[in-house]
C-alpha cells in the first residue's frame, strides 16, 4: 500500500489531473492520494493558495469580499473541470464553500486565515476525487476531521496529535482510492489549522506512517535530486537513492526538494520516500531510505547555504574553565540565536549562527554580555559566510576524503575559514567567505564528480 | 631588568650552582633570580620536594621525625654547600628550619604539607644567596611574606592576590641581586601556601609582572623548545621564537617546558619569556613573544596527546532545538567534566573530552541522562582517541595547509576522526585514533619539516 502525494504544479491544470490519473492507475497499490492547492502553470502564474490569502487579507481589511480576487481562485477550479469535462455544479459547490468561509465570523486572524487558505487543498481534493469517480474509478474525498487528523492549536505551525496515528490507520480498511487534502488537521472542538508551508509533505508523511504504507511517493516537477545545485553546476549527477540523513545534510545547506520537518513521520516508521516527476513518471526519482549500499565513491552530494556569520571569543585559559562553553550559547539563547556549530581551539572558541535574527544592535549587546560576563579577551563578528556541505554516507571512514576535498578548495583559490567534521558521519563542512561559495562548489563536484578518483 | 628562574635540574648540584653564578654575573640586567628546590643529578635520584613530602607523610602518620629521611634532605643542601665552598653552619640552619616546620602544630594537614615542601625552595634560596655573598657579590635572600607576595589560602593551588603585584615592584629599588624563592606565597595571616606544581614558573612569572623587567628568562634542561616531541621524531628542528598562542596551543597538547598557566602574569604584561638552558646557556633558547615574524612556512610546531574521548549524540531535527548543545553541556557540568571541544552535524554534535574523570559510571549515567533529557535517538562513547595539534601562526590565512595536513595524514593512512578548525587562528587540530597518533605526528612533521613545499 503506498502513500502518494502530489505538489501544487503537479494539480495545476486539467492537464496535470490527467497525468495524475493515470499515475494512480498505472500501480493498484497506490491508495491513498495527498492533494496540494492548485500551483503556478507558468512562471508568472499565481498559486491558489497565495490567492486565498490575498482574498483573506483583503476581507479582514474592508470586510467584505472583492469578487473580482475571488473569482480567480474560482476560475482556476472551473478551467480544471472543464478542461477534464466534469460536471461544472462541483465548481458552484466550491466557490459556495469558499464565500462561506471568507464571510465567516471569527474571533481569531490567525485561525481565519488558516481556515480560509486550507479550502485550496480542501476542494482540490473534492475537484479530483469527483474526476476520479466520473472517470468511473471506485474514489472518495476524506475529511481529514472525520478521518480524524487531529492537531495542536498552533495557526500556521500545528503539530500532528499522537492519536491521529490511530484514527488514521484504519483507512486502510477502506475500499477504493482515498483522496486526502494535504497541508491542514483539525483541532478538537473542529477549527482547521494548517501545518508550516509546504505543509502536504506533511499530510503524506503522517498518512504513510499511519497505515504503514510500504512507499511513500511524492511527485513534484523535477526528475531527481541532484548531486548539486543546477544553476552552480552544469548538469549535475541525479541522486537514485539517499539515506534519510544525507537528505537532511543537503536540505539543511540549500537542497529543497523536500520539507524536512515533513520526513520525520516516515522517518520514524522507517518508511521509503520516493520523489518522483508527475510530468515523467517512468523516470526512477530519487527514493530516501534508512540505508542504502554504497556505490558511488565517499560523497553523494555537494549542498552550499550563504547567510552565516561568526562570533570569535578568545580567553587565556579559556580551556580550564568549567562552563565557558555553555555560559556563551546561554547568552545567545537569551537572544533567542540558535547557533548552527563551535569550532573551538585552545583558548578561543567560535559560534556559527545564521545572519538573520542577529542584527547590529544585538551583535553590540551579545558583545558587551560576552566581555563583561565571560571576560573575554577578544571578541570578533564575521560575517558573509557560506557554508558547503559534503555529503555522503560512510565518508567518515573514508581515508583520503578530507585531503581530496580540502586539496579542491586550495587548487581553486578558495580559503578555508573553518571545517567541521567528525561529528556527523555523514557530512563534511567548510566555511568560506561568500564570495567563494560558487567556485568552492565547482571545485568540490569536479573533484568528486567529473575527475577520476586518485 | 631581568627576572631569571632555575628550575630543579638547574639547582641540583654544587656544579649547577657554579654555573647559576655565571649566568647571573655575566648579565647585569639579571637582577632577580627565582629559585625551586634541588631536583635530580641523575635519573635515579630523587628530587627534595618528594623527599619533603615523604617526610611530611611520614611525620603525619607516626608523630615523630624520620631521622633517615631528613638525613635525605639535609645531605643534599650540605653536599652543595661542601661542593661551592662555603660556611657549612648554614646547614645546620636549614636542618632546624625543617625541624621545625615537621613538628609544628597545626590543624590542616594540606597546609602542614604545603609548609615543609614549601621549604625546599626557601632553602635553596638561603643557600644560593650565601654563595653568592661568599663570592663577592652584593646577593640577599628575599622573604616572600616580607616581599608582599600574598596568595589565597588554598593549598596546593594558592593564586596571587592582586595586590602583590604593587608589594612586589619595589623590589626594583633595592641593590644587588635579590635571591627569591618559587613555588610559595603567603596567606595575610602568615600562612605559607604552594602554588601548583612547577609554581616556581609561576613566581618567576608574577615578579617579571610586578618589576615590568624586560625579559623573563626560565633556564632549563633543554636547549630549546622542539617543533615535535623527540620522542617521536628524530632530531626535530628547534624553534627560535613563538608566539603565546603558540606555546599554549603546543602546551596543550603535550608540550610540557613551561607551567602554561605560569606564563598568565608575563603575558598580561607582555613580557617576552626566554627558555634557556643552565648547561649551555650560549644557545639562544626559545623566545615566547606576544607577536613574532613569521619566516618558517606556516607550521611552527605539530603536538599530540592521548587520552581523549568522544560522546556522539543525534536526534533527528537537533539543529531546529533551541538549546539543545547548551543543555548537553549542562549535564556534562553536573559530573565536573570540562569538555575540550565540540564538533557539529546538522542533527549531531560530538563532545571531545578527557578520558580522566569520565568512569564506566558517569558514562553510563550521562548517556542515560541525555536519553531521558534530550530525547536523543542515539548516543555512542568513543574511547582512546588522540588530539593532534599543528600549530603556527596566521595558519589560518594560508591557502593550501589544510589540504597539505590532511594528505599528509591519508598517505600514510591515518584515518581523521575528527578535525576542528576554525576558531583558533594559530592551529589545526585533529582526531584520530591513539594507535595512528605516531605515525599522524611523523607523516605532518615530515610533510611541514622535511619535504620541499608544494
Amino acid at each position: 500500500m503506498k502513500v502518494v502525494k502530489f505538489g501544487g504544479s503537479s494539480l495545476a491544470s486539467g492537464e496535470q489531473f490527467k497525468k495524475v490519473l493515470q499515475i494512480i492507475l498505472s500501480d493498484t497499490a497506490r491508495k491513498i492520494v495527498v492533494v496540494s492547492a492548485p500551483g503556478k502553470r507558468s512562471q508568472s502564474d499565481k498559486k491558489v493558495t497565495d490567492l486565498l490569502i490575498e482574498n483573506a487579507e483583503y476581507f479582514l481589511k474592508y470586510r467584505e469580499i472583492n469578487e473580482g480576487l475571488l473569482e480567480q481562485v474560482v476560475n482556476r477550479y472551473s478551467s480544471i473541470a472543464e478542461e477534464v469535462g466534469i460536471r461544472t455544479d462541483i465548481v458552484s459547490e466550491i466557490k459556495a464553500d469558499i464565500k462561506t468561509k471568507l464571510q465567516k465570523d471569527f474571533k481569531n486572524e490567525e485561525r481565519y486565515i488558516d481556515e480560509v487558505k486550507a479550502s485550496g487543498e480542501d476542494n482540490n481534493a473534492r475537484l479530483l476525487a469527483a474526476y476520479f469517480k466520473e472517470q468511473g474509478k471506485e474514489a472518495c474525498y476524506i475529511n481529514p476531521f472525520e478521518a480524524g487528523l487531529f492537531v495542536t492549536d498552533q495557526p500556521g505551525n500545528a503539530q500532528v496529535l499522537p492519536e491521529s496515528y490511530e484514527n488514521l490507520s484504519s483507512l486502510k480498511e477502506r475500499s477504493g482510492i482515498l483522496v486526502f487534502p494535504g497541508f491542514f488537521g483539525y483541532s478538537k472542538d473542529g477549527q482547521i489549522l494548517t501545518f508550516s508551508r509546504s505543509g502536504s509533505d506533511i499530510t503524506g508523511s503522517i498518512l504513510a506512517n499511519a497505515i504503514k504504507a510500504e512507499l511513500y511517493e511524492n511527485f513534484t516537477d523535477v526528475d531527481a535530486v541532484y548531486s548539486a545545485n543546477p544553476f552552480v553546476v552544469k548538469n549535475p549527477k541525479e541522486i537514485r537513492e539517499l539515506t534519510y540523513r544525507e537528505m537532511r545534510e543537503l536540505s539543511y545547506a540549500g537542497f529543497s526538494v523536500l520539507h524536512d520537518e515533513a520526513l520525520i513521520p516516515a522517518f520514524r516508521a522507517g518508511i521509503p520516500v520516493n520523489i518522483k516527476n508527475t510530468n515523467n513518471p517512468s523516470a526512477p526519482g530519487t527514493k530516501i531510505v534508512n540505508t542504502r549500499t554504497n556505490t558511488n565513491g565517499p560523497v553523494i552530494g555537494i549542498a552550499s547555504a550563504k547567510g552565516f556569520c561568526s562570533i570569535y571569543v578568545s580567553k587565556y585559559l579559556m580551556n580550564r574553565e568549567l562552563g565557558f562553553g555553555r555560559k556563551l550559547l546561554h547568552i545567545l539563547e537569551d537572544y533567542n540565536l540558535s547557533y548552527e556549530h563551535s569550532p573551538s581551539g585552545i583558548d578561543d572558541i567560535s559560534i556559527i549562527l545564521r545572519e538573520d535574527g542577529f542584527g547590529k544592535e544585538i551583535e553590540e549587546a551579545i558583545i558587551s554580555r560576552i566581555f563583561n560576563e565571560l571576560e573575554a579577551d577578544e571578541v570578533k563578528i564575521e560575517r558573509d559566510l557560506a557554508l558547503i556541505m559534503v555529503v555522503g554516507e560512510g565518508m567518515r571512514h573514508n581515508v583520503g576524503t578530507t585531503a581530496r576535498a580540502s586539496k579542491a578548495l586550495a587548487g581553486s583559490g578558495v580559503n578555508i575559514e573553518m571545517i567541521n567534521q567528525g561529528s556527523s558521519e555523514v557530512s563534511m563542512m567548510f566555511g568560506v567567505k561568500e564570495v567563494d561559495e560558487k567556485r568552492a562548489v565547482i571545485s568540490l563536484y569536479e573533484e568528486f564528480f567529473v575527475s577520476i578518483p586518485v
